[in-house]
């Protein structure tokens, strides 16, 4: 069997050896498997964090890897622990991602058709049957997501759950703002900040791109522009973010901090050109 | 030869490229190891944490994994360099250790017992014999670890030392409290306290896995549950943590700072039903 | 084809999912490389540290490894994104370095001859013709580092560059200082501070080895020694770190902050006997 996939996405830190225990276990199970790290650096039990770390990393991996998420607040309460296929090809999924039902999977079920949802109830694929009440991720989610990128079918390891019945995280959406004569204008919010404190909005950057726009977040009015240098050093800009959403930023400092902006808080994108 | 894994355990932090220099050497001894990290934000030079954190990991990989530590205050100096074979089959041992010879070794020899122990005195293994007196990590630790992860036999690697001449750090013992007729009892200590700020103590969960109990420490008493979701948010209890030992944690909260818990402080473990 | 080795050194950090990203795309394009992380902890947009640090990795890797370097403050601009090969055979180099033109590739340049170097303009081994302005490294560095440790022909990825165009980054040369009958001595600078505080300078300790001397800095002298065990716990000395270099440390202590040193400042080293 070809070497496959495995990524990690947690919030255990990188001091402890939580991590390197989740790989002992995976390599257990199948020592030909490649594990990649995505980041163990999510604030303790933010779900919404991972929630979005997840979704911007699946698309640029092989397809048919196995994702791994453990930011689980509920660890040894009646949460469900799930896995899901992605993807529109059953035989062939473009996805796996593992993890507790409790909203950390959902960024990602709204960018692919959901193939098949399972709940993990079947020991058999677990480190032990009687696994430890603080550490699902050593003893069934590590386990069963090594299975899964072995190729042991997404059916073996639980029992069908109903999509309708997983949890989800709503973000704040994105609506078309009325035409008043003044360009085409969109309301959204925001929806992650990244380490360099550049604030990821829940507007898509795809009709800004070749336009002229700028971007108004309370009383402030910020250019469009393309790169972090089309500010000068110290002041703010928005731009199409790498993941693809729009951003605001200020170059070579920290938006999120300097402007202060509240999660809460309406954005607004204006194309005027 | 199938692949074999390397584990690092280290005090070197990420910043630097000490890291990925010794993982560099290993790649040339062998492109077709496996090398994870447990750690490497052992606080700078702590045997101590070092020693907790090895025999955590230790138990969770495949037969046959090479354990490198290198928290070597010493380096340079005459410590020895030492490698160990731990199990009880020593045709195929459950690990192989390799350090410093002041106490980072000393957890996995109270779980294993100790098959053969040599000092690594065969500068064939080495990077060169000239090694730098500050970075025996790159010139003799980690060449040595990826020739065992290759099947070279320990007693290749060294000259064979007598393990009651291996240095041990002791922990605070544990020890069954006499008869009151108030329950049974343990009083032991501090063994380690993890980055969440969980106190891991020195007393062993099994006897009271299923049990009524408490834990007592200073004049606080805490509930014995079992998972933290026991307590509510921001209160303590203590529970058997995944490593096994009981544990004194906060829900959402920083036990070892919130409680202001003392590294020698006696701490007790009372079994009432 | 046999697996090959990649490193990735960046300004990243480790708590977004970048890097992660970036390994996505590598594996893409071959699953069976080798992916390394050197560090993601370089000081953002520092060029220097980037350079620094490369160099200190590159010659403890297999031969034919690249080495991708992600410090990039001009992304989006028009600074180039160049691939070079090093060594004395061109049909083997000792490495390959990918990454920006912007002198983080320039201390490499100063430990081996240049065989070729390219600027990456092949779109065809890029993930995309339609880079994101704000992540090469997932867009056109990636994919084009794995493209040649796949084994495409460094000729293939882009076009030629001129050896004497390529941005380099000066460091405080080191001179022999005129003979006044004292010993011999040298002056040089500051070439990096790790993160423990030691600071490495910019002469080579190949002269010392074996010597008596010493170090001045400022108006301190600070006796040559061979390991931080040779100085009593909280005292500076000079030695030959593991890279090579003359550094300047205190046993158990930051020498950077504590002795207060200047990046500019010059320094000595007096070989006296």
């Amino acid at each position: 069997m070809a070497a496959s996939v495995l990524t990690l996405l947690t919030d255990f830190g990188l001091q402890d050896t939580y991590v390197g225990v989740m790989k002992g276990i995976i390599l257990q199970v199948n020592p030909q498997l490649t594990v990649i790290d995505l980041t163990h650096q999510i604030p303790a039990q933010d779900v919404a964090s991972a929630r979005f770390a997840l979704s911007t990393a699946v698309p640029y991996f092989p397809r048919g890897t196995v994702h791994l998420v453990v930011v689980d607040p509920g660890v040894g309460t009646q949460r469900r622990a799930i896995a899901l296929a992605l993807g529109d090809d059953l035989a062939n999924p473009t996805a796996f991602v593992v993890g507790p039902d409790n909203g950390c999977l959902s960024g990602v079920l709204e960018q692919y058709p959901l193939l098949t949802a399972v709940e993990l109830t079947h020991p058999h694929y677990w480190r032990t049957p009687n696994p430890s009440s603080t550490f699902h991720g050593r003893d069934i989610f590590a386990p069963v997501a090594a299975h899964l990128a072995s190729g042991v079918p997404l059916a073996e390891v639980g029992a069908p759950v109903a999509a309708d019945t997983l949890v989800t995280l709503p973000l704040p959406g994105c609506t078309v703002l009325p035409d008043t004569g003044k360009g085409v204008g969109f309301r959204g919010g925001v929806q992650a900040v990244d380490s360099f404190g550049n604030v990821v909005t829940t507007i898509s950057g795809q009709p800004v791109i070749g336009k002229q726009w700028h971007c108004c977040v309370g009383d402030r009015k910020l250019s469009g522009g393309s790169t972090y240098g089309d500010a000068a050093a110290g002041e703010a800009l928005a731009l199409v973010g790498s993941h693809g959403w729009v951003e605001i930023a200020i170059n070579q400092g920290n938006a999120y901090q300097q402007i202060g902006i509240d999660w809460r808080q309406p954005i607004e994108v204006w194309i005027t050109g």
